[in-house]
Formats: C-alpha cells, sequence, structure tokens
C-alpha cells in the first residue's frame, strides 16, 4: 500500500484528496497534517468522513507528521510546498504539490508568476525546478514515472483551458495571436474560507467577472500551449464566478488558420484525445454541462467550428475539485506508482 | 455475479440504482427497461453514465426484457410493480419495488393507502401481500432473507420520520398522540418529470407547504411506528419542499411520558442503532445538515431533549435518493442476497 | 418631509430601510452611520445604490451625525441602541431599534432575555423600557402613536410565529403547553458578516438546525403570546436554515381545545386580520410560499386545521428583511408620524 | 392615464409589465389577454398580485378585450403579434411587441430571421415592417415619439451584447470581424412554461452552452451594429444557461484597430452614455456583478482593455426580464407618449 501524507488536509483540496484516497485499493492515508484545528479529528470538521476517517490532524512540528510515507500530497498555498518540499524528498517521499511552486521549470518563468500573484520572485527550492513535472498527464504523461519526484499539479482554470486548447494549438489550426479563454467557475474554487464575496446571500442568484487585470493561472496556459505550439503567445483570459459549487465551464475561441475546415478540427480533437482517456469528445448537438463531470475527474469537450465567422470554439467542462484539483494529484500519483491512470477514479458521478 | 433488471430506468430511480450497481463488487446490470426513449443508450439521457453505461433502454415487450435475472428493481410508479411481479417471480428473480404496491401486508391496509393516491382500491395481486417485507432494513432485518421474494422499498419520507422516531415508540417514551413530523424536502424527491412547482425560476429561492391535505407517506409510518409501539397511532405530518436538490430534513416533536429524563432518550437511541450501522446519532451541539449525508445511504439523526417544554425532539437527515430509495433497495438486495449489509453503500459522500 | 437617520447604514438591516425610505414620499435620509467603511458612500458597499444614494457613512463622532433628525433608525446588534438612545431622544428623535434592546418592558425580562443572548443582565438605559413599544403593529398599533418615542422592533421568527399564532392563543382555541414552531429562515438573516455555515459552498444545497439549545427570539415570542392569552406559556421552537436568501416559514401548531371546530379557527383569523392589512389569509389549497412574500411588507398565512389529529396548524410566511425587519421598521415609523400604515410599503414584489 | 391592454398576460414578460403598471403613475391596466386561464385572476397564477391585481384574464375574442386602449403590449411569441397589429392600431392603440415580428423593417431582413426560429419567411403584416421601431431607446431614442405606431422590443441577450459593443463599433475602434460575444443568462429567459432542461434537479449548481448552431439573436445584433458602423458584419455568439434566475452578462471581445488606446476607450463610451441614463458605466475594479442590476431596468457595463492582447473586453450586465423585456418596453411606452424615460423605472432594486 502506498501510504500518502496530506498536508493542508482541512481545506476542500485536502479532503477531496481524501476522499479519493477512502476509494483507492492501493493507496492509505498515513497522516493528515495542518495549520489549524490540530489535534481535532477530520471528521469533526467534515462530518460526512464520520466513520470513515476519524483521524486527528497533526501539526506538522510534530512527530508524527514525520513518519516515513511514499507520497505527500501539498494541499497548500503558493509558498508552502517550496519550503517543505526538500524535507519531503529527503525521507524518500514524492511530492505532489497544488500550488504555483512546481509548475514552471525555471527560476525566471517562477518569476513571472510570482510577479503576477504578489509574491517574492525568489524561489525557495531553485534547485528543484528543472526536475518538477507539470501534473496534466494528457501533456506530459511520459515524464511521470517512477522516477518523478516533484509534481506541480495543475490550476483548476488552466486544466479546462489547456485541455480544450491543445489540439488546435498543437496542430497549427488556429491563428496564436487571437486565443480567448472565457472561463466560468463555481464557488468551490476560491477555497473554505468565507468571504464578503462567497457569502450565500452575496453569491446567490449572482455572476461577476473578477482579476480582470490579470489571473495568474494565465501563467501557465500560456507557457504549456507555448510549447505545445513551439511559439509563444498570449491568451485573452476572462475568469467569472456564477453559482455552482462544483464546475467550470470554459468557452475558449481562436481564428481559424486559412483553409482549415471543421473535419480538420474533429480529426486533430479525436487523435490527440484518443477513447477511453479522462478527455470525452462531444458535437454540439449534445447536452452536456457541467453537472454531468460533477463528482469525476473527466474533462467533457463540445469541439465546434462557427462557420460563419472562421471560429473554433470549444466548451470545456470539469469539476474544478477533481480534473481541477484533487483527481489530478490522484492520476499523478497513479503513475508515479506505475498504476493504471486511472485506479481510484473510475466512477461516474451521482446524479442529479 | 447477481444480475440485475431495472424497471423503469429512465426515472431518478432508476439511475440511481445504475449508478450504485456500477459500484457494486457482486452484482451487474442485465438489462433496462422502460416506456419511453426505448432503443436509447442510457448514457444519452445521462450523459455522466458516458462509458459507464451504455446500454439501450428495452421495452418490457422486448425478448430481452425476458431474460433470466436474480433481481429485479421496479423504479416505478404506484401500480406497475403489482402487474409485472408474478412474472418477474415466476422467473426465478426477487423482486424489489420503489411504490407503495407491496407496503402492506394485507389487502385491507392497501386499500386504504390506495384512496388516499386516488387509486384503485383493489390490489393486482393480492396473493402477494402476505409475504412481502417493508424493506427497512432497521426495522425488518430478520425478515429480509434468501427467502424473501417480495420487498416493499419504504417511501422516503418515511424513512426519515420512521428511524427518527422508532426507539422513542418502541420504548414508550412519549405520548403516542402527540406525534407531529415537521418534513422537508429537496426537490428531487418529486421525480424527474418537470411540472410548474419545479422549474427552476419557480424553485430557487422559495420554500413552501404542499398536500396539507394529506400525504401518502403518513400511512406507513402510522403502519411501522404502530406495529413497533403496539398500538394504532395517527401523526401530524406537513411536507415541505426548499430549493435543494438531494435531501430531507424531518423535524420530529412528541410530548415525553411522565418521568421520561433525556438521558433515558439517549439510551433508547443508543441501544436500537448500535455504532457501525447506516444510522448515525449526533447531539445537539454537532454542526450537522443534509449535504453531510447527501450521495450515502446514511440517516444522521440529532436526538434531543427540550427539557423547558418536556418534549422529545428529533432532527433526522437522509439523501432521499439514496437512503429514501435506491440505497435502501440495494441494502435490501444485499440482505436478500446474503452479503453483508454495505457491501457497494459503503461510501462517503463529496464535500462540498 | 421627515428626517431619518440610520445607525448600522452598512448591513443588511441598513440598506433595507435605505431602500424602502428611497421609495417613501414623506421621508428622507438625512444620515447614514456605521463604525465600517466611514467616508465611503453607500454606494461603493452596495453598487445596485449608484445613483439613487451616493451618501457617505458617517462615523457617529462626526458633526454631520448630530445634526437634528426626527426618527433614528438603530439597524445594529444588541447593546448599541440602549446606549445612544438617551441622546437620540434629548435630540428629539424617536427610535426605532432592530434589537433585543427595547423589546421588553421590564428589567427583569430584558435580564431574562440578556442571559439567553450572553449579555450583561443590566439594562444601559433601564428608565427607557417602561415607554417602549414592541413594534409589531398588528399587536400594539394603538400604542404605537405620535407621542411614542421609542420601539423595540420585533425579531423575524418572532414577527412569523406571534402573526401566525396570535388570534388562536387570545381566542383559546389551543392548549397553551402545546406549542410548536418549527421554522426556516432564508441565510439573509444571519446578517452581512461572513461565516464558515453560511460560506456558499457550505449552504448551497444544504438545510439544518442550530441553536437547539436556545433561540433568543423565543422569550419576546413567549411573552408576546402569554400578554395576549393572559397566562404564562413557553413554546417548542426550532431554528432551521434552508438555501434561500430571503423568507422564513414557520409551521406552527398547537392541540385543539376541547370542541374547537375547523370554522371557529377561521374565524378566529378573519376577525383578528381584517382585510386590507399586511396579513393575509390563505387555506390548504392555496399554492403560496416565500416568493410571494418576497421583497414585501406582508405575511401570508395558511391557517389549517388536521382533523386527523386535531391539531391546529398554521404555515406562516413573511420576508425576514422586510416585515421581519425594514418594513416593520417603516410600517412603525409611519405610525409615529401618523401617515397611513402603507406608505412607502404598498407594492408587490417582482416574480420571479 | 395611459389605458394599457397585456396580451400575453400569463407569461413572465406579461407579469413582468403588470408589476411595473402597478408603479406608474400615468398608465393603468386596462386588460389582461390570454389564451390560457382565462376567466381567473391573474392572481391566482401570480399569489404576489393578491390585492395588487386580482383582474381576470381575459380571451381575446371576449368583447372586454376589444375596448379602446391607449397602448397594447405583446408579451406574446414570435407570429402573434403580427397578426394582431393591424386591428389594435385600427382602434388606435400603440402596439409594443416582445417578439422579434416587428425588430426588422423589411420584408427580406424578417426572412433571414424567421428562417433562423423556423417559421414561415413570409410575414403577416409586412405593410408595417417599414415603420416599426426597434424598441432599444439608447439607439432609437429620435425615433420613439408620438408618431410611433408599433415597436419591436428587443431580445434580452441582444440588449446586452449591443448596448455593450455600439460605441466600439460605431467610432471604429474594434475590427469589426473580430466581435465575439459569449453570453450567460439565468434561467427566466426561458419564461414560464416547464422543461427538462429547466427542472429546478436538473438545472441547479449546472451550467452548460445550448444553440451552439445558431441562436435567433445574432439577427438583430449583426443588424443593429452593422446599422451603427456602417458596414456588414458578423459575430460569433455563444448562448449559455446558468443557475441563476435573473440576469445576462454578456462578455464581449473584440480586436482594437491599430493605435487605439484605453483612453479612446473609455472616451467613446463615456461620449455615448452620458451619465444619468439607464446605461451605468464601470471600470474593471468595480466589484459588480448581476444582483447589482436585478430588478432595475439598468444596464451596467465595465468597459475594460486587455492591453497585453490588445483586446476590447465589456462585460455587460442586465435583468434580462427587465432591461432585456418589461423594462424595456416601458421605456418605449414612456417616449411614445411623451413622458420623461424614467417614468415608473427610476427605483434600485432590493439587496440581497
Amino acid at each position: 500500500m502506498i501510504r500518502a501524507k496530506i498536508v493542508g488536509a482541512g481545506g476542500y483540496g485536502g479532503v477531496g484528496i481524501i476522499e479519493l484516497l477512502l476509494g483507492h485499493p492501493e493507496a492509505k492515508i498515513a497522516c493528515l497534517v495542518d495549520v489549524e484545528s490540530v489535534g481535532l479529528p477530520i471528521s469533526s470538521l467534515y462530518p460526512h468522513l464520520t466513520g470513515f476517517c476519524d483521524m486527528p490532524i497533526t501539526a506538522a512540528s510534530d512527530v508524527k507528521a514525520s513518519e516515513q510515507v511514499d507520497v505527500t500530497f501539498m494541499a497548500t498555498p503558493d509558498g508552502v510546498g517550496m519550503k517543505l518540499a526538500p524535507a519531503e524528498l529527503a525521507s524518500g517521499a514524492k511530492v505532489i504539490d497544488y500550488s504555483g511552486d512546481f509548475r514552471f521549470n525555471t527560476p525566471e518563468s517562477y518569476a513571472d508568476y510570482a510577479t503576477r500573484i504578489g509574491k517574492d520572485q525568489k524561489h525557495a527550492s531553485p534547485q528543484l525546478l528543472a526536475e518538477a513535472v507539470y501534473g496534466l498527464a494528457e501533456l506530459h504523461r511520459q515524464a511521470l514515472t517512477g522516477k518523478t519526484r516533484v509534481v506541480g499539479n495543475p490550476g483548476c482554470f488552466a486544466v479546462s483551458c489547456i485541455l480544450g486548447l491543445v489540439p488546435a494549438v498543437k496542430c497549427g489550426l488556429v491563428r496564436l495571436d487571437s486565443l480567448i479563454c472565457d472561463c466560468k467557475t463555481g464557488v468551490s474554487g476560491a477555497g473554505k474560507k468565507p468571504s464578503a464575496l462567497f457569502h450565500y446571500p452575496a453569491r446567490y442568484d449572482h455572476m461577476n467577472a473578477y482579476k480582470l487585470a490579470g489571473h495568474q493561472h494565465v501563467c501557465e496556459i500560456e507557457r504549456e500551449l507555448g510549447l505545445q505550439s513551439g511559439q509563444t503567445l498570449r491568451v485573452t483570459f476572462t475568469a467569472q464566478v456564477v453559482p455552482v459549487c462544483r464546475g467550470i465551464m470554459s468557452s475558449l475561441y481562436g481564428e481559424l488558420m486559412p483553409g482549415v475546415k471543421p473535419a480538420d478540427v474533429q480529426a486533430a480533437y479525436q487523435a490527440f484525445y484518443p477513447a477511453g482517456g479522462f478527455v470525452r469528445l462531444f458535437n454540439r448537438e449534445a447536452g452536456i454541462g457541467s453537472a454531468h463531470v460533477r463528482g469525476t475527474n473527466y474533462c467533457n469537450l463540445i469541439v465546434d467550428v462557427d462557420a460563419r465567422t472562421n471560429k473554433l470554439r470549444v466548451i470545456s467542462h470539469i469539476d474544478n475539485l477533481i480534473k481541477g484539483q484533487a483527481g489530478s494529484a490522484l492520476q499523478n500519483m497513479n503513475l508515479l506508482f506505475g498504476l493504471p491512470e486511472k485506479t481510484g477514479l473510475n466512477q461516474p458521478g451521482k446524479y442529479p
């Protein structure tokens, strides 16, 4: 059994991986670490876990938190994983970090991102950047192996946009200066901490755009799409919140290159996403939406061409807390430990 | 493997048991029957099942629907199961029926219920009533065995009320003429069929009482509580709908008998519901609600006494589509086939 | 024009009275006071007021806050109004206070309440208690006149319960030891301040009971119903939250006294609530709910008898922020200034 | 007093204009017409109107429906207004039609639209097309006068997109082949009739794109923007539904023409929308969303430039049932009868 430690266990990202690990046949939870609620059973914070996981939360300084594990999930904000990773690695654990700490491979590209989020440009463990792998398996499956020690789990918006645009960008189907990502997220994406914006009365029956001056996930979208296209590129990105708990719906647009036909587009996506993976392709007639991926690790793409205006249009749906966070983390763990990619992730959600 | 047929596969009750069976290690879906959408894969009605269950819907008259199975789930409205059950039984299948058709053991008690719902008082298969078992395992576990052929799965409101009141009634803790069931249900309890009352704009930010003249679930609540107490009794029952999808919260009240103390109440509930079952007990300080049983077969009870007014007060939470329907059905199947009761039902839900 | 000052302008209670005063033909807003956001226009906190009310928020210590007004709405928590009221009254303003500070007429009854909410039992202005009027016009219209100086605006749950039970209690139709108030509130009742319980992901699709050990509104319900019945009494009260923004639905129960008939009940309610007031009566067949009073000062009552169990059952609907707070406050202001009671309150809401 | 008749009174568009007319100082409701619920008081369909408007619904064939009025609101689907308008006009009433029947000025442009919605290309009253005015006052105020007899009230999506893009298009700030309208609507936009897509359990916590093959509002967006720019143009349009009741949020994109600076953009919008009108301008830092226009006739625009990608980005918010329907209709009535444009429309909404 793979022994897993979860740092930041008390947040939505922590409880998400706990839920998934409880149903995983080859892994078990060894330790829950957080800075708040130390000593309390996790089930007192999350009563739905009563009887399933009543393990107490441990402080990072506690001896229990230093016991040997095989993998450490850092379900922590930016800046934490980069400080704790070296000790985890030294103890023999692999590290899968949810934040932006290990999504960039050079100090320079990290510095760009850090500036965007108002953090110190200096990375605390720059020596690890070169070996860190961007944890979106659909793009980097070959690099996610038993030798991988550090994974930078992708951002939720980034997962939806990159998966929706990669085939088009990689195959040169769209003008790289025309990309628009119009993204709507459910409220759980903002995490567990209450705030005026996500207070129920202020959020029900309400939708709004935010961070118009620039959202930090743009960095990794541009970096990953740039790597796939072989060129640097920029995208117009609009983050919006709607009164949904779980789900991201990204509407992705690009101007088709001269001569590209709808059939070319469909062929490119089908080639990139063979049947049986976590990305499922639908056409414009499909009546699908965010509830159809809720509670799962799937990404549903509607791949469409607006022939009247010669535009590619892709509608990308994920569950922001699973494919956008804990599910991708578990998918990465499976690959790092040589397990089938879908282990513990192969269920439909519950509907309605 | 237990081969299961689902009649009424296209409704919420049908898709609920499909989802559960897909995760059950000892059962598999053999056939999906419905009167609508015949020939279409179930995943075209419920796209979240794409890749998990793409089996087409079969008409009852189709030869496929007559293949031998081990259990037939009748996820059908009142009046259907009583007509189809004899043929299913003759072919060797056990029948678990979701409607009121087999919740009563005599033609007379059925006739009372039928009057209440405006149906013909005459049962189509009266010869089966005596052997049918009311499928609430917490009360009738001993009668749910390999010999059982017909199960009347309980109504969703009834599950929440009966589980919440049985220990008090059985132990004589409350005046039997003082029982009040104030019940709030999520909208999924009304099923899949659109209606003016459950149209999103008419339902969001709205709560209301309905069927004040009498709800059909009262019959089985009074019957089951009466059997447990050894006396006939009547309850005041108020059905209400709130803008929740899944969940029932029933607030249950009764006047304490002279001399009954809070500790007597707690002791009675703890004795009736030993740890490890699907009913979990909490006290008045617990911060629990409907989301903590969502997606699961659990019933969470807050057992409380209002000492100022000498009243028992129990808050009962279930997921109306699982413990209130498909989950209880699967729990019953497990018992009928000698499997551990929690097989395929032993997961926490996903939160938030 | 009546000049109005609002203390606590930045909360939901403050913005509620601002909205109503903007549409009132005989009153105008003179001053907005709060302890937070001083100097900012109220429309920066509540952008829907842009162009309608861009007045800045003033500190209580500011000279602007001391200008002469005719009425001061204290939209403030317990303990504030009792300290500020004497100075307001000395300046010639009448005081309408939202909290429990002036809902009780004796130091002793206030002390009971204060204990319940964990506050100091000593009232800061005990000399004002005797003259304060409980501001539920349907009960105390005669006492709300030009001579009234201090009004204790009622609690939201209390409004719904008292209006729903008063005719029955006053006319001796029910056993006074059998009253049960099962109340469900929308989330706005908890105010503007974010908290873990009302964070959107924790609140959507979720319902729960809270404060089972005792809710402070019980004090005024028992006091007012006791006054009307001429006897002391106690009620069983259960507070619950459902994912609605605005609205309270209270299900009220009592055992009918021997010989009381359904027609007696209807007659008592019709006599107490003549047509044309803010309380509208409906029967059990009416398809009404909380959305039908949303945005208005109306209270809709379904008056019903469960003949099978000999129980009175009343379903009471109000908008907790209007009839439960700012609307009642304005209704009280109208009476204190000799205006028709419905001035500025006589509109239907918007539906859906 | 302006006497108003409402045809289609029982739908959301009908009740919307009823609510507004009840608060209008210069108009009164003379007659309510519908094909369903004839004879019933409108308040039995919409209980919130009890006591405010209990007028019965009349059949179009009833003599009451033929009484002389000054204005007829046709709150009816496509194809109805074009048949009934001639008789209304002959009787001396002005006609304000909610559908697409009078949004186009030539038989040819109507035929294009009719094809899009699957209707007969032949207009039933082609002689009226030339004089019909597209009822978006911000563009056609000069043509909405006492002489105007027929108004084609605009589509809800169209209002949000046209208002958001007109200044840019008119001033030549953006490439006309680069326009993208990414639109999210609340569910009330689909009207009162229940359907599988808008059934509460299928709609809560769910978002999806629809009509990707082409939405009918595109016709009028392209026509109106084309008229303003002096060139024909096409837009990429994506309709999406989110679990909101009231509100449209349209994210509008266009590539800036060479040399256009952010200040040019701001200047163009400020010039086109002077302060005091129904369109309010905000910058990217403003924390506004759909709830801040809910219940009002306002359109809030965030006018923004993404300098990194040289794109215009406008976020446009309206209440689809007011500025997107009944409110614009009343605004048009005011202009046709020489009243100040904001009469009866000059209130903020209620928040939260």
